[in-house]
């Protein structure tokens, strides 16, 4: 560590001599695996950065320049270097340092990041806003090749050809496209990375270097040269960028040159790098999406700590079974085919299993096309991605009631991920979407036999809803769109999916109290009204609803209108949820707590609601 | 009109003979210019299809094999193949023929199309079903050079490109694009435009044609001459398709030979189409912009008849002059400077407009990175385009409190463009964004008012939500939260938008019935709650609320939610709106009464729920 030891920003980088670089990334490198071996954390991609981030602190100051991390899960080394080395051991933790940048952590973190693909758009309109204050700090945008398959990296680039704006997007090409094989760009990019224009620049820029006085001052006719061998006619440079590459993203000096030369352009450059994923961690190199977003591991084996089974796992093999009883049936997934649980449906089913990609919005229209055609899609998507296919479900799916089954995986708080991957907003977005069916299993076994009726017996948009991890205390299956869990007389909790676990212990801790609580479990959401919860009131006259998604559109919300509409006139009514739905990353428990959503909460607001009449 | 009145489907178009073509187009050329002239429409972009449908018809067979039409503005030609042409005098009219393809008028319409760019993902869900369930129908898509800037066209054709599934794209290129100048695919279609293989193809493809018995008998060596000429290197080729082109789009004899071509390829094929716009008619040729999509007009003189002052245009003066008085302003939109009122600014402010093209999600992003560096950024969408920015709305906008302004047109019924183009699910998602404000005009000094309001003295992401057309009666301006408009005790009817005339009306109408209505005006909804409301209902005990949205996640059910919460007990509610949302096209006056939501439908509610005490 004699070299980390003494970077605390972008300054420090820049302080090394070129030969301090490889001793320094090595050490970065061995810094990553130890501390992500504890936390659990984003390794592979990160050790694939190193190098490439170093190179960008050499060329920007982070604290004035713009250096943008598409999805940003490979910002560990940059956090690293801009003085948030020593806060390593809280990666992820609630109250420590986020996986993603984050703008109120570091004002070296110059945007928000979550989602894939947007790193263009965002450096783009930093890049005019830049130009026309008439400042002059340096836009950069660095995009793996995953996130090139998501057509807003393609607008964004578009765009930014036609702008003309000086701007440098770095494609970090580590062939995780070509590996999922979803599609044309990673076709494209094949055929640039075995272009003779490589290797022989390596050769040459190698020969180069070593007669030069240092790295940076290349004679006009010595760039003319690189240019002829290093921009060839492809997509990028057709739409009209200055194309760099492909160059090594694993030798920083180099890196460095091309990335410092494209900046002298002053316009819109591609630098295409290439690295790999996990280098320099032989698990990690070996198996590079085991380690891509991974748990606590051994960092001497890799073994990783085993989660248990989980929602996704169930999902994944009870649609292998639905999937052997009807040949319509075809998933779907958005680059998530591991995280969704499909990995064995892709191997039982190739062709009935679809990776599209980074591409929410296409796979929601491809699947409503085949739906259209008699066939039975099932798309299996992150929550917070789904955000992305909004307009498709209504507009393709929705409008003409096409039967498309959404499996929503990673529904609520997902905890270590934070803000921009907690899936609260779904409840919300679905409800206007037309004819849309929300089941909510609560257990393992509820999302088995609710994926069944969801195919196979539900007409027009369906979703199931579940969250990340495993199933709790109740392991029933009741598929009813309502169902009384619980008899009681003083209150009612509603609650829908595992919140079922909160919701009855907090009727214990009320039972402990001396008050009754009447537990309703939601199965099911969508245009029915609820005349067994609204029963419930009229009985009790108390609701206390909890959800783990935002306010603005939430459950409790559509209950009490219902309510009102229906002239059930309530003594007091608590909606226990995620407000406006801006929460951080951190222990799932720890959250909920936090927010007032767990048990203790709806015993406590129960009691509050009881109160009048207990005093 | 010989030819074109023997013609009721695809079948009648493959008896013709290839002589009977060319008069056959030009009578479809009469017809839309006649018909169209009535009832308004899209003019230019079916003017520039003729020969391209012709051909089209010529190969397939509509009724059974899926030809997709992007966007579908440009599908009259294909209605009046296909056994519609009767029905043309009810163009867009309530109850008549749609504008857009609709499976519910037409086995021939494969699927709903309205937004832009889905078309290749649609198309290959249906080749893939195709293969799947082992038919041999075949499909095709049919997508303008427009909306192949949008990010959803690019993720459907790599994974078209990707699947091997036999598939033809046609792109009618009338260079849309070009004209607005929008990004890279635009520069990369103007090279292939101009490749010299185009002309001499055309020569080559002539001469051959001269002595061959029929255009099909193509022998292989004379294919792979013309693969030759057609096939350059380029994206297309680059991505996994076969490429053929570009071919002269206003010859139906060489298009039905291509597309046959392509066909026989048995894989995923481009054909690259040249057309123009407005084709065979003088003033649509020259001014295709203004016959995109136009209002009844002189048939004779292209004469467009004036329809008044909309929204859009003071909102386009009004934000030209908060830009004088701002530097910082800088105003996006997406393919719509003209239809959002932004052809003034476009003039005024070149350096500080953005077209975006067909990309929504892009234009939210770079606003978004433009807002963080501070700059005012105000992006003019329709509500219903504004859908596909749902998730970066969320992502890059919200989560980080950034100040970006959009300003929503088209809220509400559009009217003629159907189910696909009302703007009533914007209430409902926008409810969901963190920390987002909908100011909602009623009258276009409120629009002055509150626009200037929501860029200089709000922070955070902000609306300003105004319909199509113009205002109505009500013409003051208030931009308050909430404010009573007109004092009344026995029922509340709450409203926000232009529907204050509707209330106001239903309003008069009760007091004719003896009965005094409360008229809250809600204009800005977010975040406060609705005490004035709530007020009213503690006075009235009734609520009428009338709203152009769909009925999931509306406003009057939050204020039923809040009611309910805040225990202001009701005596009955009634929430008038457009239920699920799917909203045919039609005069919106007559879609309203319909739906019940005009004035004398809120007026027949309130009389309804007051009814009990009048016995």
């Amino acid at each position: 560590m004699a070299i980390l030891e003494r970077i605390h920003s972008s300054e420090d980088i820049k302080k090394l001599s070129d030969q301090e670089l490889e001793p320094l990334c090595a050490e970065i490198r061995a810094f990553l695996i130890e501390k992500v071996s504890r936390t659990g954390g984003h390794l592979a991609s990160n050790l694939g950065a190193v190098e490439l981030t170093v190179a960008l602190h050499r060329v920007y100051d982070s604290s004035r320049d713009r250096i943008l991390f598409d999805v940003g899960h490979q910002s560990y080394t940059h956090k690293i270097i801009t003085g948030r080395r020593e806060r390593f051991d809280s990666l992820r933790q609630y109250g420590g340092l986020s996986g993603f940048p984050k703008p109120y952590e570091s004002g070296d973190d110059p945007f928000v990041a979550g989602h894939a693909s947007d790193s263009v758009s965002v450096a783009l309109g930093m890049a005019k806003a830049r130009t026309q204050a008439r400042e002059d700090y340096k836009v950069a945008a660095v995009i793996g090749d995953g996130a090139m398959t998501g057509g807003l990296a393609y607008e964004g680039l578009e765009a930014a050809a036609a702008s003309g704006e000086p701007l440098v997007i770095i494609l970090n090409d580590n062939a995780m496209s070509i590996d999922r094989n979803v599609g044309g760009m990673a076709r494209l990019l094949q055929k640039l990375r075995v272009r003779p224009g490589y290797i022989s620049f390596k050769r040459w820029y190698r020969n180069a270097l070593a007669g030069l006085p240092g790295v940076y001052h290349f004679t006009h006719a010595v760039k003319e040269r690189l240019k002829a061998l290093l921009l060839p006619d492809n997509m990028f440079s057709a739409m009209g960028f200055d194309y760099m590459g492909p160059v090594d993203g694993h030798d920083a000096v180099a890196l460095e040159t091309v990335i410092r030369w494209a900046e002298e352009m002053k316009k819109p450059v591609i630098v295409h790098v290439l690295t790999k994923k996990g280098k320099g961690c032989p698990y990690a190199e070996a198996h590079p999406e085991l380690y891509h977003g991974v748990g606590p591991f051994d960092p001497v084996t890799g073994e990783i700590l085993s989660s248990g089974e989980s929602f996704s796992d169930v999902f994944g093999e009870t649609l292998c079974s639905l999937a052997r009883r009807d040949g319509r049936i075809t998933a779907f997934t958005a680059a998530m085919a591991g995280g969704t649980g499909l990995d064995g449906f892709a191997k039982s089913f190739p062709d009935r299993f679809v990776d599209a990609g980074i591409a929410e919005g296409h796979a929601a229209a491809m699947a409503a096309g085949m739906a259209k055609q008699g066939a039975l899609p099932v798309f299996a998507v992150y929550s917070s991605f789904l955000q992305r296919s909004y307009d498709m479900l209504i507009h393709d799916v929705a409008l003409q009631g096409l039967h498309v089954t959404l499996c929503i995986d990673r529904a609520g708080i997902v905890g270590s991920d934070g803000e921009t991957h907690h899936g609260i907003f779904d409840m919300s977005y679905l409800n206007s979407v037309p004819g849309m069916t929300v089941f909510c299993p609560a257990s393992f076994q509820e999302l088995r036999d609710m994926l069944e009726e969801a195919v196979f017996a539900c007409s027009g948009p369906v979703a199931v809803r579940y969250p990340r991890g495993g199933e709790g205390a109740y392991t029933g299956s009741v598929t009813q769109a309502e169902y009384t869990v619980r008899e009681g007389s003083d209150v009612t909790v509603a609650c829908y999916g595992t919140m079922v676990n909160e919701a009855l212990q907090a009727a214990e801790l009320l039972a402990r109290a001396g008050l009754s609580a009447q537990v309703v479990k939601l199965g099911r959401i969508g245009g029915e009204g609820f005349p067994l919860t609204l029963a419930s009131l009229a009985k009790t006259g108390r609701l206390v609803m909890a959800e783990e998604v935002c306010a603005a559109g939430c459950v409790g919300e559509r209950i009490l209108a219902e309510a009102a509409r229906k002239s059930v006139s309530l003594q007091g009514a608590r909606l226990l949820n995620l407000g406006q739905g801006i929460v951080p990353h951190g222990d799932r428990k720890r959250l909920m707590r936090d927010f007032r959503i767990d048990a203790q909460a709806i015993a406590d607001a129960a009691e509050e609601l009881c109160q009048p009449e207990r005093r």
